[in-house]
């Protein structure tokens, strides 16, 4: 079935609401779903739970937690594992945050990150979900994710063992990278690719480059070759298509997921 | 004399005119500026030169050639070369160009960087000029510039001789990468550091994240550290303060010259 490893990240149809996402899927064909923690709160966390199993949905991540460099981290992380042992989502994602306020200490906030993942280890262990640490494309570097390259995220993952700490692979952050497919080779050979979301790099870039992202096939990005090198790589999980753009949240959400499907039955399978 | 290093690049007053720049810099005791086409263009080539040479000035880099994957390339590059040649510039900045229109193809863009410069080298030989291959951020990545990283710069320029081609170390393009300390060091053991550069990282990026440079102080970047790394690595040339924002521009350019050394002296040296 080629729809198999498809998932509709719901941030790419962010402001359909969560129960006409779980049915749009189902009447779709899609039998996966990757969850934000807003949503799944905002809709109740069993009731969310209850509403992807009884639709027969599996969760193939939950969004996000991270931002180590914040006040109260450590609590909210432990809440968000939490919500993904709930939700059956295998994988929680984190953006590890930007440079403290007013600070230049890149080493030190990079540092400040596996500090923090080495606390977060043993509930992830006893939760049973994997910590995906995901780079973000160097321009989030200062505000959002000092984490930049992969192989930076697996220079951190790679301290703790493989179930517990992996990586996210995002063609939109990574693709510039001429470094990236043997990376990606390194983090499958150590079982660490916990997570492979697929959206493209299109221009200009907009302010604040957050909701810039495009769908499959609309941009500059090898996306196929993303896919190809995860799956040589051993990796044989979901593909989760995650995309950002307002132009894309102003769509119906059935309409976006239909065009998220076939982008990556053109681009990426 | 603490400003001797010091270049005024002079996109970072965009709106004073080339005359005012050039009385500016003297009056404040600056001895370098860095060039930019079109404004030497406009003023007439031979009459630039006459006006820097005859103020004192040194002319430290001439901003740029490049753009391997547009129609025409090769004409205006060799133009670009004998333009820095009479300026008297002793390095020509090349931004490399992004992927070209309708391609995905990214290590067959950053081979064709590669094939153009092998084609300027004997050009830039005989006018006595080096070609600065610019590594920008990877936010320009499509469109504006495929190659990355100074890694990546110095696999390109390594293969040529290091008269002829060297790199552009610019503290807003690289200072997000872990690996950029080893290859200034790599950089500066072949003698391959043509250009350095410095401003500052802010946030939020404007739309189309051209212009949302800081001043050196402004901002996230390790200014200091990239210095003491260039100059640990062996370079002894200028620093030019290169910024691009509209809020700068909308000043007076004596203004902005006086705040680009007010930041070089308590930021950088």
């Amino acid at each position: 079935m080629t729809l198999e490893r498809f998932s509709l990240n719901v941030a790419t149809t962010k402001y359909w609401p969560l129960a006409d996402a779980v049915a749009g899927c189902v009447a779709a064909g899609v039998a996966n779903i990757g969850l934000w923690r807003e949503e799944t709160i905002a809709y109740g966390l069993d009731r969310a739970a209850a509403l992807v199993r009884d639709a027969g949905l599996r969760v193939t991540s939950l969004c996000r937690g991270g931002f180590f460099t914040a006040d109260g981290w450590l609590d909210d992380n432990r809440r968000a594992i939490e919500e993904a042992a709930v939700l059956g989502a295998p994988v929680l994602v984190l953006v590890s945050g930007g440079l403290p306020a007013g600070s230049r200490d890149l080493d030190g906030a990079r540092e400040q990150v596996a500090r923090a993942i080495e606390t977060l280890v043993p509930h992830a262990i006893e939760a049973g979900v994997t910590l995906a640490i995901e780079p973000l494309h160097p321009m989030y570097c200062a505000d959002r994710c000092v984490v930049s390259t992969l192989g930076q995220a697996l220079d951190i993952a790679e301290r703790f063992p493989a179930g517990a700490v992996g990586v996210v692979v995002d063609t939109y952050h990574l693709w510039w990278d001429d470094q990236v497919w043997a990376q990606i080779e390194r983090a499958g050979a150590g079982g660490r690719i916990a997570c492979f979301q697929v959206a493209d790099w299109i221009t200009p870039l907009p302010a604040g480059v957050l909701l810039g992202r495009g769908l499959p096939g609309e941009g500059s990005v090898e996306l196929r070759r993303f896919r190809e090198a995860v799956d040589a790589a051993g990796y044989t999980g979901p593909v989760e298509v995650e995309v950002f753009h307002e132009d894309v949240w102003a769509r119906p959400g059935a309409e976006v997921l239909a065009a998220s499907i076939d982008g990556y039955l053109k681009y990426v399978t």
